[in-house]
């Protein structure tokens, strides 16, 4: 066979321990507090069905034929609207956020060029930009997001950008406060470093009070990346980056070369459903359901495992992240988990240039209330058998 | 502003002349036949309306919820049972064809590798392959493909892979006869050179018998790329590689970084449409549209422009490919055309490697038979005023 050799990039490509300990949770007869699914029970059917079909009436073969690059001209309006200093034409419509992450990483990153992470930060970032071959550069953080301190010494080394999730980062739960954010803003453009600010969750608030995105704090040197995945759907694939130009345009040469355009097809139904007023509608009951889930998860955990497993409880989001006692391995207890049937994320993979192995993260977001409280009983159950060596 | 540099690779992504020229083609007094878009007349609306009804009611949430990366294994088992030689794992779903350009281009092509394409061939793939900064080697083509004689002394200088589209190529409209394909698929077996069958246009033949796929002949040394977009609709981004381990495997977690997945609702839309028989069923309509615009548009031509353009009448897809007189500048020609209110395609920017200044390329697939012979004659006008020095 003629096979080709591969590129040098996918090195950076391997298969993941983390993406093997993932297949194991999806056994039946596991509870999965792994994933990181929104909860489909919330999501929007009826309105998606009615949003198809307007959608095709509206825009007729539109909605089905080739588009602009950069997306619907209706839909980057809708997104620069809802963000406070953002204009149409810095919106490019993406294929998830994901592909935003891929974007950014395929037109500034050179194989050995710096990126400024949180440690621990979102995997999916991490894999997104590896291709490219940076090398990572990682800022402690806490509760309350990176360590500013420790950042300055790492801008002062130059990375391309800082990537992070200001509220309700994943893992970590941890949202910003204001204070910070300014210090954050104003650091990165002393150093002239550029942010990349990832929010999928923010609209996932259940606890405290609006903070200001990155971008609302200074546009002209963040790229926002914002979806519908965890507010509506993620099977729609509708997410959008809103960056300064020339970067924006960048991007969009680069997403020609990747794809072309995101559906024609699920622009104008996302289209349809914001036009309509969906994630106004829908705020309150979303919140309700994660604050409800986060509760009940925390204090089934804390009452199966006791001081066991620590943790900030989270003021949005989906994910609960704490840590074993010092020096446990978290990668270890995964394995007896599965064998008691539940599973979750052992922390060691979060950390782009390593960390300690005894932290962990649960989600809740889809689990039913029966689920959550066995899983948390099974954890418990798992905790001891792993303590006695089992 | 802390704008970041610009990765090395973006010097490959500069704007071209021919991005700025196509943004004339958009003016409303002109008639443009420069385009690539499909027929939208033929698009299936109601179809995908009911479509999307049947896809929510028998998916449920899995057509909203996050999917595999590799695509709805009821569509990869569809798309295998459209291809002799395909097997059901070896299937990716894509969002689009540009998508499986960009996969293949990111997990086999390092700086300075080497890939084959036609002279001429198409922009789409060269501008997919461009970020991964490759060097091209070119083999003439005419209207029955790509020349194997020369073929063989490009397939000696060790290309990563020979990129093809062998049936009612774009630009060219050629289409490789069986015994062609054949002594192609050898010569790349014995030079261990992986093929890259792009396969857009194979359902638009209107006249001659079908011929076997490149995957068909050699499944272990060809990456097949099959899609919607020609058929069913280009809005819905639905489309596939078929492509042997591991280069599957490899291709999977590049579009992992990339993108996640491709929407779980269009697939799920895609699915209920392929499910229900719709490309038999529309075959006869399709084919018999672009039979007949193609011979509208040939036969308005040779009446308005005689010799001066000379081109092969293809046997399927949406292009008439053809050569100005010897000497002619089809660049200037294309200023003149606009001014007379008329738009095509220059051939020049589809040699990787430059090419002969008096090639273009006609799509016929769009427009209306009116505008079909009104853009003849605007050409023929055209074509006065360029020789007389306008």
């Amino acid at each position: 066979m003629a096979y080709p050799s591969l590129a040098g990039r996918t090195d950076r490509m391997q298969s993941s321990t983390i993406r093997e300990l993932l297949k194991l949770t999806a056994r039946a007869d596991v509870l999965n507090l792994a994933g990181g699914l929104p909860a489909a029970k919330l999501f929007p059917m009826e309105e998606t069905q009615a949003a198809s079909e307007r959608a095709l009436a509206r825009h007729g073969v539109r909605a089905l034929q080739y588009g602009p690059t950069d997306g619907f001209p209706e839909l980057r309006a809708h997104v620069a609207a809802m963000l406070p200093g953002a204009q149409p034409d810095q919106v490019i419509v993406t294929s998830g956020s994901q592909q935003g992450l891929d974007l950014v990483g395929k037109v500034v990153l050179d194989p050995g060029d710096r990126v400024a992470v949180a440690a621990p930060s979102y995997m999916g970032a991490l894999r997104a930009f590896d291709p490219y071959e940076p090398e990572y550069l990682t800022v402690p953080s806490d509760a309350d997001g990176i360590d500013l301190d420790a950042l300055e010494d790492v801008l002062a080394q130059g990375p391309k950008f800082l990537y992070v999730i200001p509220d309700f980062d994943n893992p970590q739960g941890s949202c910003m406060p204001a204070a910070r954010r300014e210090r954050l803003v104003e650091a990165a453009r002393r150093h002239g470093v550029m942010l990349v600010e990832d929010s999928p969750y923010r609209e996932l608030r259940f606890d405290g009070d609006e903070q200001p995105t990155l971008h609302a704090l200074d546009p002209g040197n963040v790229v926002h990346l914002g979806t519908l995945s965890k507010t509506l759907a993620p099977g729609l694939r509708v997410a959008w980056a809103v960056a300064p130009e020339p970067l924006k345009d960048w991007m969009e040469r680069a997403k020609q070369a990747s794809d072309l355009h995101t559906s024609t097809f699920t622009q104008a139904v996302a289209l349809e459903l914001l036009d309509d007023g969906i994630l106004d509608a829908r705020k309150p009951a979303l919140r309700a359901h994660y604050r409800e889930q986060c509760h009940l998860l925390a204090d089934a955990v804390r009452q199966e495992m006791g001081d066991a497993f620590r943790f900030d409880l989270p003021a949005g989001g989906m994910f609960l992240w704490g840590e074993l006692p010092s020096g446990s391995d978290a990668q270890a207890f995964f394995h007896t988990a599965i064998d008691h049937g539940v599973a979750f994320v052992p922390g060691g993979p979060f950390y782009a240039n390593g960390g300690p192995s005894h932290t962990l993260r649960l989600s809740f977001a889809q689990p039913t209330e029966q689920e959550l409280q066995e899983a948390a009983r099974r954890l418990g159950r798992a905790w001891q058998a792993f303590q006695n060596g089992a």
